[in-house]
């Protein structure tokens, strides 16, 4: 991992804009280990910094996406990272309790619907 | 899959109940198809019924979470008709482009995440 | 795909020796797509062969074992054609029944055991 | 997590009833996760014990596709206790290998499928 | 989907500069589909242009990276466009059966690796 | 895990098989582990040997795509060891920052395709 210290002036462009925009003094394992690509670094964080930001979708319903799709894959790191995020954005313990039965339901209905060989309704294929 | 009229009084049951929850006055085929076992019948939609309900959650963002997960995993169904079912939950074009642009960036870096074999930060781990 | 009457010598005594095997007079689309690549259709046919023969678990149990993979995979060929070849090696509709439920439910409690980041019990360790 | 001492009443009723069920003095870390959210930890263990139980399929066969399903989505935790779980239904070691084998096989032959684009034999769509 | 003669200006920027980095005279549908968030759009096909360009790793390899990775998670739509891009990119008929090959067994052993539950050795580590 | 020590012949022949292929002096984790069921132990070395042998497609390029699978499924042992063998098979560092940043983009724009269910294109389908 690349440490700002050591970082090249590209690379320290990306870690002060990561917490000026985050408003912290610190910037996660993720992005130092990304960092020795320095274009890759910049891309995925343009584009992080552009897909989180508050719009149609406040930051914390993104947040607890983020988790949703991380624990559905399984991302160790994924999870802890943006279950962190997500309560910073102001997720409760209530809301965090109702997220993970939102993801397991979705998972297992999934698998009986590919296990049912369930053909897709004529009123969804118009939707 | 098992139509109404076709029907046993325990599976008319819950369709009723799924009818009369969701206020309509049709049954999708999941439940069709999973009306040859009433017993998981019952179960999944009494869990999904119970799960999906208003909350700490509101119910679009249960259905753009269940639309997300079913994005990550493939499973055309569920894509199909969670995306209606969030549509009608209040989900607009706007939300509807964030929400995509969410998934496609979870897949991303957690598969980043992965390959580039990052460490769980401390304070992750504290969180 | 290859048929039969198209196929070389060497694809041909692989499709006798999966009829054979098999017990029938035809030989599904899945190896005449392999049989563009004699080496992959010969390797794969003799290691299917020699795992899904009865052994310490009956073919039932392989099959199923098959369909639940499919399924939590969203693998559609693979769920159609082994759904069949498990009901042929005597798959009931209530044993198809618990079967899909226990799809469903791990893959609901693989994911709650991610997002709730649990630890593994020593117990468990020393298994 | 949370011990059994710290426990609410109503949490300490389902700890009570997966010690009475699976006849063990201790409550997995699983549990002790969910119980967080205790309505979670109720509906998660009632359909758990009511999928579980021996019906149509034993419960070694159930507990062997848990093992088949956590490997392939590659949960830690779930592939830890429930080959647990397995042994403790009667798996033997030729029984794991074989099981073992057939993921092994089930998850390249889906690939295989998904990758050759197979299309599904009319004699499997009748199925 | 949006076809060209129904976009804007802004969306009709990014078919253009598709069709003139691809030597093509049409769009394919994945990208008249994302037309409908102009955001997305650009940003994603920035992003496509940029990772798929030769570097230290050419475009054939890059797109059969693409395949087995289409392959893995079962996306159809994926699997079909990509395959045609490796094949104009010059993937052979010998390539793809070795491409595939290695899809299924990578497949396979990541699933035995789970299963059996092994540890990283200290030398992969220290990789 | 079974050292070479206390394997048995049927196992040392598989060990010395592998250590002569390799042209190294030492057996990884994976196999001691498989080497509890001898069966599966010669089949899969006997496939990956076969399937990874340089051929239509050199060594280094079939190292890269294991890399990049085990990456879309999250298997922590696969990726830690074939980014080893790829790194020894020549993989720069730049090769790897570019095989991340496909591996990246490829699981994003497959749930891109997924979610917003794009219809496969007729050029694809002839292709």
């Amino acid at each position: 991992m690349i440490e700002y210290e050591a970082a090249s002036a590209e690379v320290r462009a990306v870690y002060d804009d990561i917490m000026a925009t985050r408003g912290t003094d610190w910037v996660n394992n993720f992005w130092k280990a990304l960092a020795h690509d320095p274009v890759t670094l910049r891309r995925t964080w343009e584009s992080v910094k552009q897909v989180m930001a508050p719009g149609a979708l406040d930051a914390l319903t993104k947040e607890m996406l983020y988790v949703a799709i991380s624990a559905t894959n399984g991302c160790a790191y994924c999870i802890a990272s943006h279950t962190v995020a997500a309560r910073k954005a102001g997720m409760t313990d209530a809301m965090f309790a109702e997220l993970m039965a939102v993801v397991g339901m979705a998972n297992e209905t999934n698998r009986l619907a590919n296990g049912y060989q369930v053909e897709i309704d004529e009123r969804f294929r118009a939707g």
